[in-house]
């Protein structure tokens, strides 16, 4: 059973992680980062010792949750001193499990599905929590925590993390730029960003009752040209969003294309 | 006051606008569509009389409203034969009220700013209505129709209406393309879309609480090549979806390098 945890990184996962996490009851011993400013307000919210030298790291918690940006985890491996039967995960979509093989007999991935923010509190309890590990035990073990914050945990092997991290930036990292994108198209004719809002919202809500595909509507799946040209020439002024809307568009009308027509 | 009201077209929007009205006591008496099945459908659900011959259209309501595909506009106006002080509307977010000069003395635009379906019922009572008119007593009806249906009623000329409805390709059309994607993506490796909603719906309700400029994480906006050149590779059975990944990319990149980096 897992009751104290080391948290490397501090990062917006690893803020709403670590405050999760003590909320449940489980403690947060001590989190690592080499930013001290970053080290030190997190660990003042989960009242936690703090350092920025994986070389003071506690020996004896009970697991191991490295969430630094990925291309830091290599390095954070190759000066962890930790004993050989430590359990450690990392929290990464893209990153294979394998990348822990070698530096302890116990690892796994803790890959909670969704967008986090230093600043706003998240509510785990919906969230799907992907979970993989090299052994039953350490599976058993991720398996307790992982429902000790979410009713939606899933095993999921590495090749279907990518994937599901994948589509991730597609609907929340993309989508959000869409929104940004709408924001600075109305800021640009002094419009009010709220205008769209209920807009946003119905888009959302659509797919609680229809497959999107099936919710699709606009001048491309209409392939309605002369409203299609015009918006490509409203758009001069952002070369960038008419690229995003020239490949948006093309993909639409051949995704359409494809389908039977009773979809459209 | 505009009590008895007739609709010309059978679509997404005319259905829901109809029916809508019909809740309001506001009458729909007469319905047109070319297509006869669809006009019979909606006259049907309103209580209304229809037509698939423009000719045939009765001549004293109080409000015509068009809301046909954009293209078919002018030919619904060539063939109609009204008086020439009947009220006229359409509802299109692209096109100009000026189209309608001439046709009428009395003409303007009725707006909703949604997305709409045939089979699911829309509330109107937070859409954002924008109308727009001819003159100051054909502005007060549809003021006056608009606030029957809802309390955000915006008076909007054609340039800001052209990008209102600009702005909403990205955040309805593209954004539910998104969707489109992240489903597709996941059917291809036998994955359930519904792990996708949490972060579906924790990405909408984001922007309620933060700008969507400072609500951005992921790849991009990290310029983490690693991750952007593995996940170009996990797309390459789709070449599209390749393309809008890449002008997503480079667009969440360079939109950021321009904010002051708190913003980051």
């Amino acid at each position: 059973m897992i009751k104290r945890v080391v948290i490397i990184g501090a990062g917006n996962l690893a803020t709403q992680l670590s405050l999760a996490l003590t909320r449940k009851g489980i403690q947060v011993k001590q989190v690592f980062s080499q930013t001290l400013d970053s080290v030190k307000e997190l660990a003042q919210k989960v009242n936690a010792e703090f350092t920025n030298d994986l070389s003071c790291l506690m020996t004896d918690a009970d697991l191991y949750i490295i969430s630094v940006k990925d291309s830091a985890i290599q390095e954070v491996l190759q000066n962890l001193s930790l004993d050989k039967n430590n359990l450690i995960v990392h929290t990464a979509g893209s990153i294979s499990m394998d990348v822990l093989n070698g530096y302890t007999n116990n690892y796994g991935v803790f890959y909670p599905l969704q967008t986090f923010s230093k600043n706003r509190e998240t509510d785990f309890s919906r969230i799907p929590i992907c979970i993989e590990a090299n052994n039953p035990s350490s599976l058993k073990k991720l398996q307790e925590l992982a429902e000790t914050l979410s009713t939606s945990v899933q095993q999921v092997n590495s090749e279907q993390r990518r994937t599901l991290h994948l589509a991730a930036v597609f609907v929340n990292n993309f989508v959000n730029h869409l929104y940004v994108i709408g924001s600075e198209i109305l800021l640009d004719k002094k419009l009010d960003f709220n205008l769209l809002k209920p807009l946003i919202l119905e888009t959302v809500q659509k797919i609680e009752t229809l497959p999107p595909i099936e919710a699709q509507t606009g001048p491309a799946i209409r392939n309605d040209q002369a409203v299609i040209n015009a918006q490509l020439r409203q758009l001069q002024e952002f070369p960038e969003f008419q690229k995003i809307y020239n490949s948006m568009t093309e993909s639409i009308y051949h995704i359409h294309q494809k389908q039977p027509n009773e979809l459209l």
